[in-house]
């Protein structure tokens, strides 16, 4: 199954003109698969009936909903470095600042995950949930994406706004699973997607709470890390029960447990991949090991080719 | 302010005889306070409007929505251990469940925090959420609450209940926020609050995904604990935004930094404490310290008298 169902001969096979739910689909295998299960699990009818307390979807971001060359939150992460050392120029020659400014990756390639996690706290916490709130505000009204030249809010998937718009028009609660941080994807998910903040579950700091400023505070520590097995245990936490719709994307294989557990549920489930096999419209690339497209074809998960299934790939310019 | 507003003389002041939205209130200052903060949050034209995405409601469990002598999760605890010694009966002799089966308080007494923890632990993890939701679900089928002699599903408070739905017909999204185990209270919040599972936030333990079974372990060791400072990091956590109503209860000091977080809202907040004042038709108890009653004069939140301000206390039966 899975890719071979993608063949450019089924994409004639139906038109849905009237009232389509899905324009910037093309009209082939998976199109028609996502309707077909929509129908069935929303007839009270039938034997696959799925309550509305129970239609969950979990979505992850990075690939899935929006581009991820590179990912957003890196961008995030130099604008922090120069706004700091703006504010106070002698971290151009504290680690991890110095390396960024001068565009040392050896530094990060030899400091590995240790020297990533650094540069992350450096940027992410130390400051007032208020505070980081603000710096995310900023950097969104302005950052623009690499390559594409466009605001960084263009870059997401005009065929999976509509499949999140499909799914709650038909009683779905559509939830983020982000490995990205929970706050910063917070931050755009009512304006980008129509999630609002508390439907994001994500990797989170530790916090403490001052109760002389009423305020919470992110200390430069990881509480819950929401990606491979973790994003199970994140949707445990946040939503307590499993998902019966689930969309993640080969890259990295982070997507492939929360599409599993989506599985297991008790209830007829659709479990979606996203292929970056795009590289005229979006990029193409695949993961070394190919353990996500290898799990999606052992588990029948249904495969995106963004080349063949998305007419259009990205939102239209407001 | 605070318990001086209920004094008898004001629950004559107005009556709503026709849609009243909350029928089992007496007509107070309290009851007035309520509907007057919800027509001016809802107003558009109002410079107190709040946006629908802001309209965030907080609510304790214990106490607040439901009695709380004794504590639900304490009834469940003992049936657990009931259970679990009649499938094992060796566990008789081995603490902790000894101590319960043999009424020995000194046990706990003597153990503290730690035997406390211990016991919770034993009868709340060491098997899947598919498990511990499946005991969760009998217990709550057949337990009856002591001293009132009815199923514990009937202790919940009315006037709470109408609360909840009034805040739901005007926008909000309520939340429980409780101390209690999230999984417990989540097995019981849509039938008995109309709150699902994914607005509960609640003490968690640690988790672990197993990938061959596809199921979450409950590990014996505590996660979060969503308890007095542990609340707005819970609702940090979970919601990514200060509530601008929020509700709780004087016992035990548990909801002081969650209305304090509440109340600093950039919008127009309202704060309610229950106290628990009525001997005759739930229970009358205070705090040691009265720390709730103090902070309740100084920060200008409203006390809910149950005596004065509650027309009826407990759910009517099915």
């Amino acid at each position: 199954m899975s890719l071979g169902k993608a063949s450019m001969a089924q994409y004639t096979a139906e038109s849905y003109t009237d009232n389509d739910p899905l324009p910037a689909w093309n009209n082939g295998k998976i199109k028609q698969a996502i309707i077909s299960y929509i129908q069935q699990i929303t007839d009270s009818t039938s034997t696959h009936f799925i309550p509305v307390i129970d239609r969950i979807a979990t979505f992850d971001n990075d690939g899935t909903l929006w581009a991820e060359q590179p990912l957003v939150q890196e961008l995030f992460i130099l604008y922090q470095v120069k706004k700091m050392v703006e504010k106070k120029p002698a971290l151009k020659n504290q680690q991890p600042f110095k390396a960024i400014i001068e565009n040392d990756t050896a530094y990060f390639k030899n400091g590995g995950q240790n020297a990533i996690l650094e540069l992350v706290a450096a940027t992410h916490t130390g400051m007032t949930e208020d505070e980081f709130e603000a710096a995310v505000k900023d950097f969104f009204s302005m950052a623009i994406y690499p390559g594409r030249n466009v605001p960084v809010k263009q870059i997401t998937y005009q065929p999976q706004i509509e499949l999140l718009n499909y799914l709650r028009a038909n009683g779905f609660k559509t939830f983020i699973c982000s490995g990205g941080t929970v706050e910063f994807v917070r931050s755009i998910s009512e304006e980008l997607y129509g999630i609002p903040k508390y439907q994001v579950i994500g990797t989170t700091f530790k916090y403490k709470f001052n109760d002389s400023t009423v305020t919470i505070m992110r200390e430069p520590a990881s509480k819950l890390s929401n990606d491979k097995e973790g994003k199970p245990v994140g949707i445990q936490m946040h939503i307590g029960q499993r998902p019966v719709f689930a969309c993640g994307n080969e890259r990295s294989g982070g997507d492939i447990a929360m599409l599993k557990y989506s599985q297991s549920s008790k209830y007829p489930t659709f479990q979606l991949l996203i292929n970056h096999d795009d590289a005229a419209r979006e990029y193409a690339y695949q993961e070394k090991d190919n353990a996500s497209l290898k799990a999606a074809a052992k588990y029948n998960w249904y495969v995106v080719s963004m080349k063949m299934d998305w007419k259009t790939v990205f939102v239209k310019e407001p």
